[in-house]
């Protein structure tokens, strides 16, 4: 404890390091939208070393579902470029667990489950650009709802890399056409969180049949007559790559349940 | 003849010229869609000086539909910033002369209607973007049928100065989803050639019932079932506002029928 004062005062009032703290020591669960606002949260894969480097070739292949803000050490559960403190053990939310591509766990803590040959990714995540469309007073109703994104697995095909492969996973915002215009200039800016949008409108031709029956815990979005669906790729991507590479161990986030950073995501925009 | 022999050794081989002596000397006829690759071609609206410092305020409160490229001296049928030896009166493949808003010729030559108190306002086309997107592989229906784009009086209103007043014209093109979000990204470069989208899908939305009934002599789109139309603001749209404001005189280019300039398109992106 003495050492999570030190911490504390280190950091001062960085909101980013206050919600990690908050979520180490247990006092917020499930989602993290809206936690830290203006700071990068992010998607994370860790690796055993034995697929890091096949895994890291799938997300330089495929980088606007998989764009990496940082690769860990070998079997450090700490990210320095992104907190000081930041413990990837016990600083998310939520976790899965894989063995062999399939999860065998869903925990708010993977203490137990660290082992020294991990690797860690951390993914640019929507939410850095949602909060610059939001500043833009462009209205997005799952913020609104206090609800996780809407998310699909579209028929869009990831490039493979050794094991890697799979359909990319997409999150889909309901938006007037005017806003969706707006939305892919600003989303333009920010290629470390996902950039522009992959698709726009007939969600039928990225094998979307019914929009309003997304997965991974998303609430149905409740299309309106004057807004067209439009798609960005998600860092949930890899989860599904995974389940095809199986690798004989792994840990992701929980959709919707982040990794905290002290990156702004104002930070992030390269014009 | 001896001016013109002197005016071509200057220019050398600059297409624009080539393309502009070609017209003038009426060896080109209709559209000049395709003529001088790679050169800025414009709108263009020419009024009495009773009604340019008003209009030149409609241009610039509606600069998605008006961006102005020059203004011309009063009097003067030239525009030196855009090409050396450039003569509004003869060097359009089409014009439209008005007389209290109404159309009373079309003509390719306005020599004898030039008044000494004329201010000449060339604006910023479309075929400057289209020059953008063809350069990046986005494929355009009109350019590989050789038609004039389609073009439709939306329910969008500009915003009103003094007499001028009216709806935007809009053009439209068929893309693919890809394509139209690549579009997007493209055209925002190019705010001095009407710039970003101001409406993508659901045409009804802006007033248009019927996407295969365009207006001003564009061809209908013949839209695919894995295309969205996508609609860019239009520099016909001074023409819907001259038939409100109804000068007593005033002459624009026949929609399609541009004026070529010494510019290159490339210039024209901000980034």
């Amino acid at each position: 404890m003495a050492q999570l004062a030190a911490t504390e005062t280190l950091h001062g009032d960085n909101p980013a390091h206050e919600a990690r703290l908050l979520i180490r020591n247990g006092g917020h669960k499930g989602h993290t939208a809206g936690m830290a606002p203006g700071y990068v949260q992010a998607n994370l894969a860790i690796m055993p070393k034995d697929y890091a480097q096949e895994f890291q070739t799938f997300c330089q292949l495929n980088p606007k579902p998989c764009p990496m803000l940082a690769i860990g050490e070998v079997g450090s559960p700490h990210l320095p470029t992104l907190g000081a403190d930041l413990d990837l053990r016990t600083d998310l939310s939520g976790y899965r667990v894989f063995e062999n591509g399939k999860e065998i766990a869903v925990t708010d803590d993977v203490t137990d489950y660290w082992r020294d040959d991990l690797v860690a990714f951390p993914l640019g995540c929507s939410y850095s650009f949602e909060d610059a469309l939001i500043r833009d007073d462009i209205p997005l109703r799952h913020f609104e709802r206090n609800e996780c994104v809407a998310m699909y697995v579209s028929n869009l095909e990831t490039k493979p890399a050794g094991r890697f492969h799979g359909n990319t996973v997409v999150s889909m915002r309901p938006l007037k056409p005017a806003d969706a215009i707006r939305a892919v200039q600003i989303t333009s800016r920010f290629p470390n969180v996902h950039g522009a949008p992959v698709h726009i409108g007939l969600p039928e031709m990225i094998g979307i049949d019914d929009i309003e029956q997304p997965v991974f815990g998303g609430a149905p979005p409740r299309m309106k007559d004057d807004e067209i669906p439009v798609f960005w790729a998600c860092g949930v991507t890899p989860q599904v790559a995974i389940e095809q590479a199986k690798p004989p161990f792994c840990i992701t986030h929980q959709p919707g349940c982040m990794l905290i950073t002290d990156l702004k995501n104002s930070h992030l925009s390269i014009i």
